[in-house]
C-alpha cells in the first residue's frame, strides 16, 4: 500500500455516514478498512459493501493499521471521539458540530490544540463550488472591499420533531454552516448578531424554544454588514444563496436549478424548479471537502480547510444568535481566535 | 373641457417636477394648468414647455379653475403646500415625505383627515409593475402565507452631501420606499424593527449620524418576518429586489437588466448589466400613479393607492429604524393606524 | 423655425402612419405639418391631434414649406410617391418594400438614385437595441470572423386573409427584414439561398401559393452559412432572435420577454412570457430609424442608414427565396449592389 | 448470480470503451466480465482496474458465461462484430454508425433482424434528461402539433484531421445524433433534405470533401420543417440545443452552462460559460442508455430504446445530406422502416 493511502475508520453508518462511505471507496488515496456503528448490524451492511470490515468503535482508536478516523455518529458522541482520536494521533474528520454545549466543545478543542493533530471539522458548504468562486473573485479583487453581504439558508422539508429536539435548534444545527460561510468568504468576524424568529410551520417547535424560521443582522469587524434568513422548509425546493456587495460590483452565488426543458406558453415560461433537497445541491461538496483534507495529509497546502477553532467560533456566533432570538437584544459574539 | 379632466397646479420645477409635468401632458386625464416654483424662471421655463402657465404658488389654492395641486417641491415645504391645498378642497399628489418631523407630520394629517378631501403620498414604487404581480400573486394564494420577506434597495450613486444632508437619513429617505411596500405587498403591519448601519462609501456621513449601508430585519404583526438592505451606492447597477417566502411558494421580483445582447465566451457568458440608476427603473411608476389617482379622482375604485395614513405609517417605522441605529437595540413600531 | 427642424409631410394615418406621427411629435427635429390619406377624416383626425394640417397628398410634393415626406401608404403606392417626393427634391422615408415587384422597384430606384436625394427604406429592425449591439460587438473583433448566422422571425398572431392576399408572401413581407438584418449585421451578401415552407396554420394560403411557415439556408459571398426560420403565429408570444457564432465566440440577441414577477414552485420556476406581439418588440425602433435620418438631414454622418440599395438588394434575396420555395431547387441570388 | 445480472463483454477499451466499462461497473444489473482489445495491453489494464478478464474477442461471442456484447471498437469492425454477436444470441449494444456504408449497414441488418435479438444502437444522445423532457412536453400536448424544429450542434474542440479522415465526414458522424434526435421527438420521419456546408475552421478538410460547418432543413412527412446547424469547433464551449415549436407554444433543450458564481459589474453581468466540451454534457447519457437496455433486458418495457432499423434509418438521412451537400440540390431521404 502506497504511504499516503489513508487507511480510514467510519464511525458512524447512518445517513451521512454512507455519503462518507461512498466517498473513500472512490477517492484513490483512501481506503475504508473499519465501520463502527452501536447497531452492529449497520454497520456490517455498509462494511460489506464497499469490501471492509465491521469492528468496535475502540479499534478505531487502538489499531495500527488505521491512520485517520472519520466521526460521523451522533452529535453527543462526537467530542468524546474526537478526543480519543486525536489522542491517538490519528488524522480526523469530525461532523460538525464539535458538541452542542459550546463550553463542553471549547474545552476539548483547547485541551486537543496541543497535540497538533490534522483535524478538520464537516463544514463541508465551503467546498461548494459556487461558493468557491466567490471567494476566489473575492481575493482576485473583483469587487473591491466586501461591504454588504445576503446569505439564505432554505431547506425544503422539514425534519421530524425527533431530529429538531436532538438538534441543538435552528442557529446551532442549520445556521451555523452560514456562520462559517461568512468567516470563510470575507476573512473576517462577526462581532454581533441581532436576530428575530418564529416558529411559523412546525408550531410544536415553541415548546423546544426553538425556530423554523429567522432573520438575522451581523456586524463584521472589518465594518461590513451581513444578513440571513433560515427558514427549515419551503415549498419551491432547496433554496441556498449567498451574494456579497462590495465597493467595486457584486458576486453571488445563486439558487441553482435542476436540468431540464423549458417551456415556452402565452401564460409565461417555465424552468426546472430548485433542487428538491438540500443533500441534492450538496452532495458534491462533501467528496470535496474529503479530497481536500486527504490531499493535506499527503502533505499539498490546501487553504480554508476548516479546523478546531474554526469549528468553535461559528458555534459562537450561533450561540450568540440563540441569545439574541430569546432577549430580544443585540449581542456580541465571543472571540476565540 | 370633459368634466374627468383636472386642471392641475405643479409646486416645484425641479427634476421630480419635470418628471410630473411630462406626465401630465401625457394623460388625456390632465391637463398642466399651472406651474409655481421659487426659482420663477425655472417655472416659466417648464410651463412653456408645455403650454402652461406660471404663477405664484397662491394661486395654486386659491383660483376655481384649479382641481388638484401637485406638491414636488423641496421636503420643508410639504406639510404647509399640502394643509393649504386640502383646505382649499384640491385634490393632493404629494410627494413623500410629508414631513422630516414625525410629529409635525402627524399634526398636520390629523387636522387634514376630517376634511376627506383625496389625497396620495407619491410612494410610486407601490406602481412597479414587477412589485405589483407579486401583491397579485400573493392575494391570489400562489405562495400560501408569506412567511418571510426579503427585500434590498441598492441605489447606485452617492447623492451629494448637500442632498444628504437635507434628505433626512438613509432611513427617512430611502428606505423608507421599502418601509410602505413591505405594508402594501403583505397588508400587515411591522412591529419592531433591528438596524444595523455603517457608513462605507461616504465616511463624512459619520458626523451627520447618517449611515449609506444598513442591514435590518422587522417582526410583522401576523407572524411573517422581514429583511431590507439598503446601499446608496453599488458600482453594478441600480438594484432594487423584494422575495417573499411563502409557505406553498415563492414570488420574486428580481433586479432588472437593460436590454442587450448576450456575448459567449470561453471564458463566460456576459449579459446586459442592471438598470444603470434608480431613475430608469422607477421612471414609469410616476405615470403609473398619477394614472391611478387620476382614475380614482374620475370615480373609478383603485386600489392600494397610498393615503396619508399610509404616508405616516411608513414614517413611523423609519423612526423605529433611525431609533435602532442609534441606540443598537430592537424597537418597537408605533402603530398610527 | 430652427434650420434643422424638418417640416414634415405623412403620407398614410392607417396603424404605422400613426406610429410615425407619434414619433414626429416627440422629436425636437422634426415637425408634422401635413396629414395625407385617401381617407380624408381619418387624416383629418391624425393631423388635429398633433397641430398639423391635412390635405392633398399632391401638396406633400409640390409645397415649399416641406421638406421631408414620410411615405406609409399602401404598398402599392409606394413607388409612384417616393419617385414624385424624390423629383421634388424632398427627403424620403419610405416604408419597405419600395414595390413588390421587384422589376419596377429596381427600375424607380435607377431612374431616381443620380438625383442624390436622401433617402431612407424602413427596416427599422436594425434600430433594434440588441441588434445593434451584435453589430457592435462584431465590429470590435469580440466573435471574431463571422461563420453561422442563425435568425428566427416568429410572429405571435396571424394576419387576417386580406392583409395575407396583399402582403406578397412570407418571404417578401416578414422574412426581408431578416434578409437585411443578414447583410447589416456580417456586411456581407447572400449569395444563394435554400427555402422550404408549409401552410401549417393556415391553410388557406396553399390556394394562394404562399406559405406561415418556413425555413431557409444561405450561403454567404465571404464564406459564413446562415439560417432562418419564419412563422406567422407562434403560441407563446412573438419571438426574434439572431446569434451570429464566429471563430471565436458567439453573440447572441434573444428572445425578450415581459418583465415582471418570478414564481418559484416545486413544480418549476415561472417567468413572464415573450412580448405578446411583434409591435411591443420593435416599436422603438421607428423613432431610432426616424432619429437617425434626422440627424443624418442634420449633417450628421450615420452609419447603415438603409438606403434604396438595401430596399433592392433584401428584394432580391426574398425573389430567390420564393423561387426556391417554388421549385424545390437551391437558388442564385441576384447582385444588384 | 441473479439471473438479472447481464455478464458483458466489452470490445474496444479505447476512450468510449472506458465510458462504458466505469458504467457497468457501476450499475447493479451488470457485470463486467470480459474486455478484448487489438492492444491487449490496454485492454489488460482496464479489465484489472475493474475486475475483469482480458481476453480475445472470439470469447465474446463463444462463451456461455457471456450474455451481453457491448461494441466499442473502430467503426469498421461494427458490423462483423455485430453480426458474430447477435448470431451467437448476445444481447448487443453496438456504438453509432452500423457501417461508414450504408448499403453494407442495410445488408446485415437485414440479415439480423429475423433472428430477434435484443439490439440497440449507441444514440445515447436521446438519454439526455432535457432531450427527454422535451419528449414528455411534446407527448403531453403542452405544445400542441409540433410545426418547426430548430437544433443546433455545435462540438467545441476541432478534431485530429486523423480522426476526422476515418470519421466519414460531419453528416455521419456528427450531425447523424441529430437525425436520430429528430426522429426520437417527432416520430415522424425526414422526407427530404437540404444542406449548404464549408470548411471554415479546418480547410484541409475541402480535400476530403468534407466540411466543419453546415446548415440543413428538412421536411418531415407529417408536415413539420426542421433545421439544424453543425460545426466542429466553437470558441465558446459545447452547444448543444434543440426547440420545437408547436401549434400551442415551444419547448426547449437550452445549452447547458456549467455551475458556479455570477458576478454583476457597472460592464455587465458575467455568468459561468457552457461546457466546455461534449462529454462533460453527454457523460450522463451513456450510463442513461445502458440502463435502458438493461432494463429491457430485464423484461421491463422500454420506450425509445433506438434499435438497429433506427441506426440505419438516421444513416439514411445521413447519406441524404451528403448528397446535397455534394450536389447543391435537395435530396429525397430513403425510408428504410
Amino acid at each position: 500500500m502506497s504511504p499516503v493511502t489513508q487507511r480510514v475508520a467510519l464511525i458512524g453508518s447512518g445517513f451521512i455516514g454512507q455519503v462518507h462511505a461512498a466517498s473513500l471507496a472512490a477517492h484513490p488515496g483512501a481506503q475504508l478498512a473499519l465501520v463502527c456503528d452501536i447497531d452492529a448490524s449497520r454497520a456490517e451492511a455498509l462494511a460489506r459493501r464497499y469490501g471492509a470490515r465491521a469492528g468496535q468503535v475502540n479499534e478505531a482508536f487502538s489499531r495500527e493499521d488505521i491512520d485517520m478516523v472519520l466521526i460521523a455518529s451522533s452529535t453527543p458522541t462526537h467530542a468524546d471521539f474526537l478526543a480519543q482520536a486525536v489522542r491517538a494521533g490519528k488524522a480526523v474528520y469530525c461532523e460538525k458540530p464539535i458538541d452542542l454545549s459550546l463550553a463542553k466543545a471549547r474545552a476539548v478543542v483547547e485541551s486537543l490544540l496541543p497535540l497538533q493533530v490534522p483535524v478538520t471539522v464537516g463544514f463541508n458548504r465551503r467546498f461548494d463550488r459556487s461558493h468557491q468562486q466567490l471567494k476566489q473573485h473575492i481575493q482576485q479583487g473583483a469587487i473591491g472591499a466586501p461591504e454588504l453581504i445576503q446569505m439564505a439558508c432554505r431547506a425544503s422539508e422539514m425534519p421530524s420533531l425527533d431530529y429538531l429536539r436532538a438538534s441543538g435548534g435552528q442557529m446551532r444545527d442549520q445556521a451555523i454552516h452560514f456562520f462559517d460561510l461568512l468567516r470563510f468568504l470575507t476573512g473576517d468576524e462577526v462581532e454581533s448578531v441581532g436576530a428575530l424568529g418564529a416558529a411559523l410551520a412546525q408550531p410544536a417547535l415553541r415548546e423546544l424554544g426553538d425556530v423554523d424560521t429567522s432573520v438575522l443582522i451581523m456586524r463584521l469587524s472589518r465594518g461590513a454588514l451581513a444578513q440571513l434568513d433560515n427558514t427549515r422548509r419551503t415549498a419551491y425546493g432547496y433554496d441556498e444563496r449567498i451574494s456579497v456587495v462590495g465597493s467595486a460590483g457584486m458576486i453571488a452565488s445563486e439558487p441553482q436549478a435542476t436540468r431540464g426543458a423549458t417551456l415556452y406558453q402565452q401564460s409565461g415560461v417555465t424552468q426546472p424548479g430548485l433542487f428538491p433537497d438540500w443533500f441534492s445541491r450538496v452532495r458534491d461538496t462533501y467528496y470535496a471537502q474529503l479530497d481536500a483534507f486527504l490531499r493535506q495529509l499527503g502533505g499539498e497546502t490546501v487553504a480554508d480547510l476548516p479546523g478546531l477553532m474554526d469549528g468553535l467560533q461559528a458555534q459562537a456566533i450561533a450561540e450568540a444568535a440563540c441569545e439574541s432570538l430569546a432577549s430580544g437584544r443585540f449581542v456580541q459574539v465571543e472571540r476565540l481566535i
